[in-house]
């Protein structure tokens, strides 16, 4: 069972890194940031359905860190589902990589996160912190908010989808919207330079946005 | 319980401002009107989800008013909300100033709303009021008619979320549409200049809206 | 009760046709064909919630002809439905040519249909003629495929209404898109000039595409 | 019977293909890549619900064969469906090709696939294969995950339509999306030349990709 659990969340966390990094990278400008915001949101969309009833859908270290603080998840599970998680995010950069290359041109882009001057709207180290934390505290307060309830059934999964597009309709000018340190490391370590130096950044500030999420939605939803 | 309600709101309120006023103000031209409508729109979405079981998610006085009209929301509960709600604005502008502050750009937009000359394609003073009466009354009109049929059930906060996104295709050009007191006031007061000489319209004119749906929609629903 | 629904039917197209033809001709360069057909598409689905429970949203001649030969709408109701919806749709038309005479620019584009060298990539007089019998084909084929089955119950708003956006992707290059007699009558009637000239395709072409989708479907659905 | 299913699948295929072609070939430019996406993924989702109880709507080879896998579907009705998917994509894009030829513009795109220089970004025809086996199981996969819980029931037809788009939000820019031979071997087959030489891959890699889905769900999906 736990093989198909990591199996599952390989998969789902490859699909979103190749697909959200792979739109915004080599047709972003032909997109625009609301098209890469559909190719994030959709993308989960889809592997909700899927990959859903198997392990749950993280596909995000941010939210299974939500769900072990919320004892949905326990210690072991955890970890198997964050190193599958980061493999799968890698394995999806690699594709991405492969597929640009084949093309002649200089691999510059694999839809990495980022602040700072030449980056977006160049925001501060500071409000970049911010800003991860609020976008992952929005997400994961949604999760729990629709899979708290048994009646929303079968729309969760469109619902959650639909939020991650809004987080980057609003991220991708600001930070690129990491939100998923599986989704922000792969194309780091494939690309380095700027973007290393910075993940840092992107590991852990979407994990604390969870946790608060995990925090302030316990107490909001106690009787 | 009050305490719970008034925290949801508040948050509620701050997200909408936060992503939908910002990305109008940080990424407007990227996104074009349909991005920015659609950053409105999932906001309600994924708010209607969260926090809609615990107050109900107005955060939108010009709901909470027709609401209270149609006896659902009483008086105390009003002044609660639009408390709430007003605040939970201003914290998403104040978070959205020191976004762009931190750019070293100057703060010039924060999604206000306005009308007549410099301000989309110029609409006159009087039609500004028509159209975000009209804007509104379709907005709470809808929110009446989904939410009054046991059977829509869950699909209601995605209707809900995607009216307020059609509202914006439309109003944007005309007068960034508001619909909603909470939000217009916040970016105004902390713009000052034009947007707080005018924000009175996006006072007055949702609330109107809003009672002429509530009116409306009992004397359709009538048996 | 005839009387609530030849109103629910005004307002519903009102709404369609000053959100939709409102975004085309007040920012149709911002927001895109996606955009407009986006306007189009979720003005039904909000409708289809409200007005639906009391007169069955159709909002278009088109549609009220084919629940007409389907046996779903007496004689005199068909009469009813037509009269307020182009009653609405000139309200609609009449409120948009309004807004855009405020800015003092003269009114040029109400969101008409049209074909031929000049309008949109200038197909011949029969293609628009087939064109407008596909797409209102498509579209309420759709509409009796996804209403004809209980269970799909509160979906079908959603589907409806994605329907008429997709319609409009393709038909905003070709004709505009009318697929609704009612929405084509006011701009055309209000504009004058060419708009009036070319309108009769959009009343008998998308009143012939509605006939046929109710046979086929008809015979497609028998047991 | 099988001459409804072999009717509904000419249909279906006939709209994919005119409606999604159509908009790439149109209005592409206007459009944007998730303009198109939308297109494919909106028509998707509109035949579903029409002709989804009559066929199961594959309107696609690639499906069709996944299915003959996992023994939802006969070999006979395999050939039928194969069949009148082909028939419909080269109705849907005749259609196409007179609209186009009524302006009397050349004919020179029908939304032919393709890859290398002067195709999108370029990509290889290693990589080309890859995308295509990639993308199509994506699909595949998300349509096994989504139909095979029961309680999904209605919201199936939303979620295949809306990976259909994300599917083409990446690819377009690769290979312009097929993942589905019926779709690709109409335009090729009017257009001829560099779109008729590469058609091959657009029949081989997706119907890979479909069996790979077919494959992986199953033995994820045992117990």
């Amino acid at each position: 069972m736990s093989a198909k659990k990591g199996l599952a969340e390989f998969i789902g966390t490859f699909v979103l890194v190749l697909f959200g990094c792979g739109s915004a990278a080599t047709a972003g400008g032909n997109l625009g940031n609301l098209g890469i915001a559909l190719a994030f949101g959709l993308s989960i969309v889809a592997m909700a359905y899927v990959i859903g009833p198997i392990s749950g859908c993280h596909i995000n270290p941010a939210v299974s860190l939500a769900m072990l603080i919320r004892r949905k998840l326990s210690g072991a599970d955890f970890i198997l589902y964050a190193v599958c998680q980061i493999a799968g995010g890698l394995a999806g950069a690699a594709v991405l990589y492969a597929i640009i290359d084949s093309t002649g041109a200089a691999v510059v882009s694999l839809g990495a996160n980022g602040f700072g001057e030449g980056y977006g709207i160049g925001i501060s180290l500071a409000m970049a912190i911010v800003v991860e934390i609020i976008l992952t505290f929005v997400f994961v307060f949604t999760i729990f908010g629709v899979t708290s309830e048994e009646s929303n059934g079968r729309v969760a999964g469109l619902v959650i989808g639909l939020t991650l597009a809004f987080v980057h309709i609003l991220g991708i000018a600001l930070t690129g919207t990491s939100v998923n340190p599986a989704r922000s490391l792969a194309p780091a370590l494939l690309l380095g330079g700027t973007a290393l130096e910075q993940v840092w950044v992107f590991l852990v500030a979407p994990l604390a946005g969870g946790a608060l999420a995990a925090i302030v939605h316990k107490s909001l939803s106690r009787k």
